[in-house]
C-alpha cells in the first residue's frame, strides 16, 4: 500500500470518539490526522482535551495525543486535515445530519455512528458480514445529492449487534425467520459520558433506554431490505419486539433471543451451531484488518456467553452465542453477546471505512 | 385470639430461614419457638448459630438470639417445641421430601419453601391470591397418607412471582392467556449463601440458572390447575419460555414479559393497568396480616419498577408492573418486578400460613 | 405539644433535600409546609419536580406530594409557609452564603447542610452529641448582625461522622487525642444526584473527592473548638490527615482510623469499647426524637461495621464502630461507619432542628 | 537460546493457577509442560479441569487446554514432566510446606506463591526490583537441606506489592522510611474462587480479611532485611500498620499510605516523583521477559490510580501511583496500586523465575 489514508474523527473526545483513537493505533491503511469535538475542546491538544475522562484501559496513543482538537463546526479546518471522517458525533438528530451533510458536500466520505441518518432512505445502514451490497446505492446518493467524492454511510444501534449477525446466518442459509422477541441487556457504556448515574445502576437493572427499543425494532428490517431503484426497501416479513435493559456491566451488550420460523425449520440445533460457526461473509473474504476472524463463535459452556468475560473474544469484534435451546412459544431460544463500544460503534465504523476502501470508496 | 400458634423453621440458619426469622418477630398469630438446622448448627444459640452470616439488614430479632438451634433431622426434638414447621431446608430432593413426611406423619402442618414436593400431585403449591381454593386437596392428602393433623403446602419458586399474579389478574377476568415469553433478571440472593461468586458476577451477567427454566415453565401450569378428585391437574393451554438470568441485585427478581391471548383481548392499556391496580383477592379479603394492601402496583413512570427502588412496595409483599406496551410478536409487553426472599420465600410461606390458619388448619 | 412548626426545606428536590422531605414525614414537632428549590423545578407540584429522581426506596410522602415547589430565591413565597428552613441547597459557595442570610435576616432560623457558612466564626457547626453548647453563640450572631429571630447553624461534612463521635467519646473521657490518620471510603449519595458516573465508578475505586480531604481535616478542629468571645476558636492540638475515596457503595461512608494520644492512654481495648457503649450525651438525655438511643454501637464480630449491613442502624442515626485494635504506629485503629445522608446529612440536620427548638430557638 | 525450561504449576486450576497458564503462553524461555492440582482434576484435560471456573479474560491457551492434570501429590508423576514447579498450591500450611519440600529434595526449584515458606528463615522472599541479592541464599538453604539441585524461593503477598517497591525506591536513594500507615482495598480475585460471596460484598466494603494485616506488616520486614549467615534478618527499623478492606473490584489491589521518614527527607513532591518515574532496578537491567519497562508508574492525574484504569499498565506489571502529598500526621502521603493476580501472584512469581533463569538456578 503506497500511503495510508488521512482520517478524522467528529466528536473525538466522547466515548465512541476515544475508541476510535484507540483502535485507530497502528492501523494498516488508515491514519489517524484530525480530530474535532465541541468548541470547548477546540484549540487543546487531545490529551488536554480528554484530561479527567479518557475511558479506554490502555492510555492515549502517543500519537493522538498532541493532535490539536478542532471545533467539528469549523469544517474547514478538518477537512484540510484529513480525507475521510468518522463521525461520534454527539448533537441532536438535525444538528447531526446538518453537519455530516456538510463534510458530505465538501467531498469528504462520512462513515457515521450517530443515528441521525439511518432512517434516511438513500444512505445504507451497514453490518459488513450482513449488508456490504448496500454500498452499491453510494453512487446514486451522491447524484440525488449533487455531492462529489463525498457521501455518507452509517452503521446501526450497538443495541442489534449481539444477535442480528446470528440471526442473519440462518436466513443466509436459506431460513424465514420471521419473528424475534428479544430482551436486552445493555452496559452503560452504552450511554456515553457521563451517561447513567451511579446511584442509578449499582445493586439495580432499569428496564427502560430512551428510544432504544424502537431503534432495535426498525434497524434490522433496514439492514436487512433490499437495494431498489437507488432505494433500500425494508425487510417488511420480520416482526421484532425488544424489551431494552440497562444493567450494572461496563462494556457488552447481551440479548436473550426467542425467534420464529416461517416454513422450513433447521433439523436440529446442531445444524443451527454448525452454521454459526462456519458462517464467514464479505470481510473475512476481504481480509478486512478489523474484521474478526470467525464472525460468530458458539460457547458451548451452559453459562455462556457472559459480557465480562466474551466481550473481548476475537478483539472485540466476534458475537458470542450460547444456550441455544428450543423455545415453547416461538422455535429457538439463545443468548448473543458482544462488545458495544468496539463491535457496535467503533471498531464496526472501522470495518465499514475498510470495505468502503477495499471496494474503491475511499481516496487518500 | 386466645394464644399464639407455636411454629417452628427448618433450616432456619440459611437465607430464606433468616427472613422467616426476621417477619415472625411480633408476627400478631405466630410465635416462633423452635429453630432447626443441620447437624453443624444443632446445639448452639441461633446468634452462634448464624454468626458471621445473616444477612438480613436489622439485627436478629431478640427472641430469637437465644433459641437453641436443633438439628432438624431429630424430628422429635422440634415436634416438642412447636406445632406447625415452615421448611426452609437445603438438602437434596430425597432427603427434603423424606424429612417433610416425617413431620407431617407426626401430626405437623410443613408449610414449605423447598422444591422437593412441588411436583406431587397432591401437594398444593399455593399463591394465596391466585390459588387459594387448592388448600381443598388437604383432606385427601392427610387420607391417601395415613396423616392426622400433619399436612403439606408448598410455595412455587421465586422466578414466577414478579409477573404469575399480573398474569393470573388478567385471567381472573376473563382472558384467555396462551403464551408467555419471559426473561428473568434475577437476584442474587436466591441463590442462598454463598451461593454466586463475586468473580462471577460483579460487573457481568450469568445467562443460566441451574433448574430454574424448567421451574418457571412448569410451575405455573400447577399453580393455574384445577382440583379433581384429589389431584391438581395442571393447565394445559397455557405455554411458557423462560430465559433465566443472574443478575448483581441483592434481593428483588425483575422479569420482561410478552404475552399473547387466545380469543379476546382487552380493549386498551388502560383497561389492563386498571385491573391489576383494582386486584385483590383472598387474602386481602380475610385481613391476613402478611398480605400486600394492593396485590399488584402499576407504576407510571416510564423506568419502573426497578429491584432496588421497588422490592419494599408494601413490605416487600407486592408485586410492582410498570411499562405495559403492546408486543410486535405476541400482544402485550409489561415488566415485573417482586422482592425474591420476601414475596417469593419467606414473606410468601408465612402468608400460606396465615391463609391455613384461617381456614382452621392449622392449631395451636 | 400545642402545635407543630412549620419547617420549609431549600433544595428540596436534591438528594439531601429529598431524605428531609421522607425523615419529616410525621415528625412530633415538625410540619413540612414548604419546599422550595430551582427556579426550573417553581411552580411544579412536589411530586412532578421529583419525576424520575427520587432516590428514596420509600414512596414520597402522601403530605409532600402535593405541595408546589417555591423558587428558593423567591424568599418571600417561602417565609410565607413556613418559620424555620432546613438548607440543602446545591448552589456555589456565595450564593448559598447569601440565600441564606437573607433567609435568616428575615427572621427565619436556617438549619443549614450546606458548606457555605461553615467556616464562618460565628456560626456553630454542630453535632449535637459532642458541642450542643456551641448553640450559645447564636444571641451574638444575632447581634453582630442585626437579625432578630433568624440566625444560622449549620452541620459538618458527612464524612467526618463516622469517627469523630467515637474519638470525641473518649476525649470526653478525659483521654487527649492528638493524632488522626483517616483512610475514607465514601458512598456515592455523598456525590448527589446525577453525581459519580456509573462509567467510573462500577468496578473501581476512586482515590479523590474534590475538596473532601480539607473539609475532613479542619471541620472536627471547630466542633472540637471552644466559644470564646462569640466566637469559636478552633482545637489546635489535633493533627488530621485525611484520604478520602469513593467506592461502589450507594449509602454509608466508612473510616479506617489510626489515633494516637498525648499523655494517658486507655488502660485496656475493653475500656475503649466499655466508653463507646455507654456514651451518651444531650440528645440522649433530651429525648430528642431522631436522636439514637445508643449513640456509638460497637461490633464485635471481626468483620463489621459493613455498610450495606450497619448504615442503618438505629434508623440511621447511630455510628457503628469494630476491630478496635492497636496501631503499631500510632496507640489504636478502628473501624467506623454511619448513613452519611441520615446522620451525616438530614438526620443530622433535624437533630439539630430538635436541640434548638429545645433550647427555645425555635419558634412556631 | 537453545531449548527452553520445561515448567509444572501445582495448583494450576485455581485462580493463580490460571494466571500461570495464560502468562506461560508463548514464554521466551519458559514452556509449560505439566499441571497438577488436586487429586479431583487428575486425569482430566486441563481444559475439562476448569470447565466452568475458568476466570481469565482471554481463552485457555491452545497448548495447555489438552494438557493431562496430574494430582500434584503425586510427585514423580509431575517431575517427570518438568525441571522447575510454580507452586501455586491452596493446600494448609503444613500439607504446602511438606509437598513443597518434597518436590525441592527431588531436585526441582520450586517458585511459590503461597504463604507456607515465606517466615521460613532461609527461604528468600523476592521482589527482584528489591531484593535480587536474596537469591544469594539459595546455596546454603540447599545444603542445609541436603538439597541437590532443587530448593524454594517464595514471592510475598499480593497486598503489599501495591507501595512496598514506591517506599523502597525512596530508600534505595537514601532515605530512611520508619513508618508506615496503609489502608488496603483489595480485589476479590485476592481471595480465590469461588471466595468473597456475592451477597457479602455487592453494594458494599468489608473491612477485614483473615490474616492479611499481619503478612501485610511482618512480609515487608523480611524483604528489606539483610541476608546474615546463611538467614534473612528482617528490617527493625520500619513500623508498619496495616487496615485491609475487601472492594467490589474484581483486580486491583489498591492502598492510601502515609508515611514517615527518620532524619533526612525529600527536598520536595517533584524529588519523590523523579525517584519514582526514573527507578530501575535488576529486572530492567537483565531485560527479563516478564519486566515493567519502568517499574514505578507516577500518575499526574488528581485521582489516579485507579484499579479498573491502572491495574493493566506495563502489561499488569508496573506499580502505578498518584496523589503524592504532605501528611500532617507523618510526613507523606500517596496511593499505589497493582495487579494482584499478575504482578502480586502469577506474574510476580515468573519474573522470580527469570530472575533464577538468569542467575543461572534453574536448568533445563
Amino acid at each position: 500500500m503506497e500511503r495510508k489514508i488521512d482520517v478524522g474523527i467528529l466528536g473525538a473526545t466522547g466515548m465512541v470518539g476515544q475508541r476510535y483513537v484507540s483502535l485507530l493505533e497502528n492501523h494498516p491503511w488508515f491514519k489517524l490526522t484530525s480530530v474535532a469535538a465541541s468548541p470547548n475542546s477546540a484549540g487543546k491538544s487531545y490529551e488536554n482535551a480528554v484530561a479527567g475522562r479518557w475511558h479506554i484501559d490502555r492510555d492515549i496513543p502517543p500519537h493522538a495525543r498532541n493532535l490539536t482538537v478542532r471545533d467539528a463546526n469549523d469544517v474547514d479546518s478538518v477537512v484540510k486535515e484529513c480525507s475521510s471522517v468518522f463521525s461520534a458525533l454527539e448533537l441532536n438528530k438535525q444538528d447531526t445530519m446538518n453537519l455530516e451533510n456538510k463534510y458530505a458536500s465538501l467531498g469528504i466520505p462520512v462513515i457515521s455512528n450517530s443515528s441521525a441518518h439511518r432512517t434516511t432512505e438513500d444512505v445504507p445502514m451497514i453490518i459488513p458480514e450482513i449488508n456490504s451490497s448496500h454500498t452499491d446505492i453510494i453512487p446514486s446518493q451522491k447524484i440525488r445529492r449533487g455531492w462529489n467524492s463525498g457521501f455518507i454511510v452509517v452503521k446501526p444501534n450497538c443495541s442489534i449487534q449481539s444477535y442480528l449477525t446470528p440471526v442473519y446466518a440462518l436466513m443466509n442459509d436459506g431460513f424465514n425467520i420471521n419473528k424475534l422477541i428479544v430482551t436486552t441487556m445493555q452496559a452503560v457504556s452504552g450511554a456515553g459520558y457521563p451517561g447513567v448515574a451511579s446511584l442509578d445502576i449499582i445493586e439495580n437493572i432499569i428496564p427502560y433506554i430512551s428510544n432504544e427499543e424502537q431503534k432495535t425494532e426498525d434497524e434490522p428490517k433496514k439492514i436487512l431490505g433490499n437495494l431498489i431503484n437507488g432505494k433500500i426497501i425494508p425487510c417488511s416479513s420480520l416482526s421484532i419486539s425488544a424489551h431494552c435493559n440497562r444493567v450494572p456491566v461496563i462494556d457488552g451488550h447481551m440479548a436473550c433471543v426467542s425467534l420464529g420460523f416461517e416454513g422450513r425449520k433447521p433439523s436440529s440445533l446442531e445444524e443451527v451451531i454448525s452454521i454459526w460457526n462456519s458462517f464467514t461473509s464479505v470481510p473475512q473474504k476481504l481480509n478486512l484488518p478489523q474484521a474478526p476472524t470467525q464472525p460468530i463463535i458458539y460457547r458451548e459452556e451452559i453459562d455462556r456467553p457472559q459480557p465480562r468475560k466474551d466481550r473481548g473474544a476475537d478483539k472485540g469484534m466476534a458475537v458470542s452465542v450460547g444456550r441455544l435451546r428450543k423455545c415453547n412459544v416461538l422455535d429457538l431460544r439463545f443468548v448473543g453477546l458482544s462488545h458495544n463500544t468496539i463491535r457496535g460503534a467503533a471498531g464496526g465504523g472501522i470495518l465499514n471505512a475498510e470495505l468502503l476502501f477495499k471496494k474503491g470508496y475511499l481516496q487518500a
